[in-house]
């Protein structure tokens, strides 16, 4: 019986580690499509999100089988209501990463406007705190999760250097509002990116310590 | 036995409805303290964060309690797991409020630029969407779930307008770009409540009818 439930739980996360690998790559894709100019990259983004959706019905069906058949101990229990959250935050950062493919296909349409100012910059530590959320999933590395916490304020900071100098060149060539607009939206798309890892982080950690590391400023008994 | 579940999954139940309320509220202050430039409504949307996050921590924790003290049946299981997603979407709607308070404060710093075109006409979709997401909650009112998730692209257009508006206001007079983005920034948070509550409109659907209605493309045995 026992043997059977650390079966269930590892399947649970084999298969959330599966979603996770096509979450990132995703994002990566859809990156791409934008620094690159790259329509077919683009393509296989929406091409590829039905995988992600099917991958999140599977999972939340196995997480309400387990729960079904194995009468768990607590610590067990926050790992499989860890999965259950970490499966949403994955599908959505699915969902991001479709808005930034068509992101990539309206700026297809205009002429190049200008080099992408901290865009590149801000995908590399959003993709960065991605896979080392799931490497700490992986690790039950609780140090790694923490280090990704730690990059979310660099994430907001590039976000609002992105936004400044896009609105300051919008504001000297009217011209190029509406493309600039678009890497704009791209930048909050990366954003709420790095807000979904940090919530990965925030549940390896709930999980593994027993810890809710989400309110700091609450006070826990 | 099977009486002492019961009353836990309703306190829970009754735990979650609480906490809905305060994201209401929160919501309902932070868009008043844009719409009526007022400072007050603003810092008490700050101040009322706290209690949300305290209520969330509660919440997973007695979700934890309950799955543990008690072998639920699929379909209590289903509500259980709908209960902890909601309540990760109402901590999140309060983070969207909390954003449109300090947007709402950073606009009362310059002068007034425009009516706020069709900022309020969205915020009242979406507070309703909200209410009606948590009403379908409390009736197990499927008809009124599937109503907000119909709303969710009445959201979607009247955003995309929003933007074209406040993007053309930008390119006459540059001097409006920073108030006018605030506008834009408030735009992509009540996007982003509306979102939630359509996450928690699906998930009343799933519990209720034991049916996913996330992805309706993917082919569901």
């Amino acid at each position: 019986m026992e043997r059977h439930f650390e079966k269930d739980l590892n399947e649970l996360k084999e298969r959330l580690l599966w979603m996770g690998g096509l979450a990132e790559r995703a994002v990566h894709q859809a990156v791409q499509a934008v620094l690159n100019a790259d329509e077919q990259i683009a393509q296989r983004v929406l091409a590829e999100e039905t995988a992600i959706n099917e991958m999140q019905i599977e999972i939340d069906d196995r997480v309400v089988h387990v729960l079904a058949l194995h009468q768990l101990m607590a610590v067990d229990l926050r790992f499989v209501l860890a999965v259950s959250r970490i499966n949403n935050d994955l599908e959505r950062i699915g969902d991001q990463a479709v808005n930034i493919a068509q992101a990539a296909q309206r700026i297809l349409r205009h002429p190049r406007v200008k080099p992408y100012v901290d865009l590149p910059k801000m995908s590399e530590i959003v993709e960065g705190m991605m896979r080392d959320a799931l490497n700490a999933l992986v690790r039950r590395d609780v140090v790694l999760a923490q280090s990704v916490l730690s990059r979310d304020d660099q994430v907001d900071n590039l976000r609002d250097q992105i936004f400044r100098e896009l609105l300051t060149y919008m504001m000297g060539d009217s011209s190029v509002v509406y493309p600039a607009f678009d890497l704009i939206l791209m930048a909050k798309n990366l954003e709420r990116i790095g807000d979904h890892a940090t919530n990965i982080a925030e549940d390896v950690i709930y999980f593994v310590q027993g810890r809710d590391v989400r309110h700091p400023a609450v006070d826990r008994r």
